[in-house]
């Protein structure tokens, strides 16, 4: 390494994020994440698990295709067929990467029933297969830190006279803390024969609340590579949030003295982009994204109460991208001005999309007095979630509901370009809408996750919804606002049946199918 | 110290959790929540700041005679007037702690605008008069992580001398990490004269992420008391989660030799306690309490996916109280069954209460076909609610709504005691349905969080809906769950309102107020 200072970023959001229950992404919500991850200025971006589905093969080619800057890296198991596939994958790629892992402990090496040396061996093969398709390869022992330590050193060494060009210490059951965790790199790095040729990652997960301590401490010990994702996204509690060990670098330079090629003022748009295409919204308190994170956020009034911002505040609101100029726009506002708005709000739109979004922005502005940010935002989500393919689309709502039972609604739904009238009734409003969308078009799914947020304050706020449905582990989101919350959640609904039938045609697996493959690391 | 390896819990949920914009407690929830905390062995609960309010030293003399074995202890500035009045709410207690600070660094300095000395003698004093009141006295360097090493041995030494038994470092910005964490508590422990006489405490925020990992280190760098709250609750990205550093030490007892008095199969009924009383969600990939932080909870089928449950989990649920046993309940579920169901979810009840709870129980089974655990919780909830002090009461309700505006009410709402009926319109149903509510009870709190979530799968489930609301930083939160998401808004915010009043009654001062006290550290 020339420069010992830089730490990369490796950004899994698309591989080990999407991989939460729940957190399945489109084909298009990926590319879209990929592109913003590369704006951004991320290094290596992982954009999924090639073998794994169709779906997952054609999300990482595409973005191979796409990346302009960022390394494009997929991950495969220790075998040929993995690998070969992987490679057909990125390939594509400006800068290719192939990540290929197998589970070094004694708990995972009984899973493929392999003894110390025939693990060792497969570790030669695959990795030396995998060198001899793309110059760039990483390779990780999965479940590193429940290894022992010697295993490890000699299994390290392999894969990196085998040709691996990074060698990644995962922490996969978050089980880690930092002062084992900086030991340890820098253990395998003084003893490891080679070592000084290759870059050493680190990969943490947050079980125990302390996958960013962990993540940097490592870098202490020597690492320059910390695999994260936007918003902590992952399996069980998540991953290293990608936004914390960016920022903490930042502030406490002083200390911790790397830096990233990471532009932290585009942190709050990708942070709003991944709550929203996962559906695993951020909590207020969670750092650095969190609503309340900085004080000026959280309704109290600065000014007036402090002499020195500073006295309370380690970070300002605008290095990680959150504008205090919340200028209110409203039914005066003019096309430019909405352009410009949008602009900031990091949504760049040819002259047929303004059109498309000022039409709507005009029929919000006309049922709310003030259109803040948070609205427009909502807008621009509700307007691209309706832009995938609409087999179904809601013509006419009408729902009575109240204390007296039951509920109904009357609903006009347009199905391939065709009207079907129904009415319905059932315990709720939504409820009896969605009994009443599942009488046109009838399906197996069952409704996973129902939440409504309101966007901005006030009664007459839009109301977000999200609506996650899983059918025989194939899982769809969608999402839609309107200051109709009825109207949201009916309008959410059919964009997640809208999903999973574009789903369905993708050929891609459930959830739980590609969980096996990924346990099974023989 | 004669056990070097005990941690003291020190839990500040009520206090500096409660600071938390919007996350305001009712007097009734206060005592609740203390009761779980002492219930579930925290050694030291503060409970409040007596001066801040009437409301606060209300709660804080109320759980002082409540409680069993916890001390408990209140805040107070560097003045003998707030002294005198934490002493006046604390003194009840079995075992009462004052705890009193002062902002040491330069710019908290620069607040009061005294010098080093000036400080020294404030400090010297006020601590000298709290230990005259108390035997048990905490004392805090409030942004101890940017104050000067050498002035901040000398004040602790002074508060030492003066009599404080607790000397707390708290990292008030959630600046520092891990390494200087250990370090700052090892050198004051080492180099201040009388520290093996004193207990050392951290109290971290979470600003960078790493609030778990900084506590935890100040503990191996000889601090033996912790500050924390439930679900990290707390101003803008929260505190040290006692969840957290609590099952860290347990599960990583090998490399942290500590351990603390609580039972860790109490933490998801208070944090789901927490997150209702609060209104401040836990995200799904919070580590310990996050839905999806146990990989069982998150609808993937271990048993035929892995050999060993172990290969993926460091914690078993059963240890912070998830239980696998969700069993069903329905319409034919008698009087016993939910007794000893609900007894398994932490509420223990009289028999006249019990009475109510099934007569709810029985007409949601009559909605609902499967009574799920996550159901019976928000019923609870609901109950205990409505328990408030209720001069409005929905009475009846009906609401059309849809694509077609305007959107229309009829609501029949109870004022001490009298029907109103009126009809209102609005951009939407909840719209519609505030403003009928409105029309009869004029107001001008303002709606600052409007949130719904389906408790359980299906489209039939019912939904939480949580409101809060902001008149003049006064703030209310007001919760309800019905299957109908109309009538859980409608009776949300009528809680809300029930709860606005009774504070307008017991004076309790505005949010704003209460933060502009405590900064003034004069």
């Amino acid at each position: 390494m020339s420069d010992k200072d830089r730490v990369l970023i490796f950004d899994t959001t698309l591989r080990d994020g999407e991989q939460s229950p729940g957190a399945t992404m489109s084909h298009d919500e990926k590319l879209e994440i990929a592109g913003l991850l590369d704006e951004m200025g991320v290094d290596i971006i992982e954009a999924g698990f090639p073998i794994a589905s169709e779906g997952d093969f054609a999300a990482v080619s595409e973005i191979a295709k796409q990346a302009e800057t960022a390394q494009i890296c997929g991950l495969a198991r220790a075998n040929f067929k993995d690998i070969d596939r992987c490679w057909e994958a990125v390939k594509h790629a400006k800068r290719p990467r192939i990540h290929t892992f197998i589970g070094t402990s004694p708990l995972h090496r009984a899973i493929p029933n392999l003894n110390k040396d025939e693990m060792a061996e497969r570790i030669h093969d695959t990795v030396t297969h995998a060198r001899n398709l793309c110059e760039n390869v990483q390779w990780s022992p999965m479940d590193a830190t429940r290894t022992e330590w010697d295993y490890l050193k000699r299994v390290c060494e392999i894969a990196i006279r085998a040709g691996a060009t990074t060698i990644n210490i995962p922490d996969t059951v978050g089980y880690t803390a930092p002062v084992e965790s900086a030991d340890l790199i820098r253990d395998l790095i003084a003893e490891i024969p080679g070592a000084d040729e290759v870059i050493f990652a680190t990969h943490c997960h947050n079980d125990l609340g302390m996958a960013t301590a962990n993540a940097l401490a490592a870098v202490a010990g020597g690492a320059r590579q910390i695999e994260c994702t936007i918003n902590g996204l992952g399996e069980r509690a998540g991953n290293t949030a990608l936004e914390e060990v960016v920022m903490a670098m930042k502030v406490r330079g002083d200390i911790m003295p790397y830096f990233t090629d990471v532009d932290t003022a585009k942190i709050m748009n990708i942070s709003r982009r991944v709550a929203s295409v996962s559906g695993f919204d951020v909590q207020f308190n969670k750092a650095i994204v969190g609503k309340n994170a900085f004080a000026h956020e959280s309704g109290i009034h600065q000014d007036g109460m402090l002499k020195n911002a500073e006295t309370f505040e380690i970070m300002r609101p605008e290095d990680v991208g959150l504008t205090e100029t919340n200028i209110v726009m409203g039914k005066h506002s003019g096309r430019a001005a909405l352009r410009s708005k949008l602009k900031n709000l990091g949504f760049d739109l040819a002259d047929n999309q303004l059109n498309d979004v000022f039409v709507r922005f005009k029929a919000l502005a006309d049922r709310k007095k003030e259109v803040f940010d948070d609205d427009l935002v909502a807008l621009m989500r509700d307007s691209s979630a309706e832009q995938a393919n609409e087999h179904l689309k809601v013509k006419f709502l009408r729902v009575i509901c109240g204390t007296e039972a039951p509920q109904s609604a009357d609903l006009t739904l347009i199905v391939d370009g065709e009207d079907h009238q129904v009415t319905a009734t059932g315990d709720g409003p939504v409820d009896a809408a969605f009994n009443a969308v599942k009488q046109v078009f009838d399906h197996d799914a069952t409704l996973e996750l129902y939440q409504v947020q309101a966007v901005t304050e006030g009664t007459d706020a839009q109301a977000t919804v999200s609506v996650r449905l899983n059918e025989d582990g194939r899982i769809a989101t969608g999402q839609s606002a309107d200051t109709d919350t009825v109207v949201a959640s009916v309008k959410a609904y059919v964009n997640a049946l809208n999903r999973l039938i574009e789903r369905r045609k993708m050929g891609q697996v459930g959830y739980d199918e590609k969980t096996v493959s990924y346990k099974d690391a023989g």
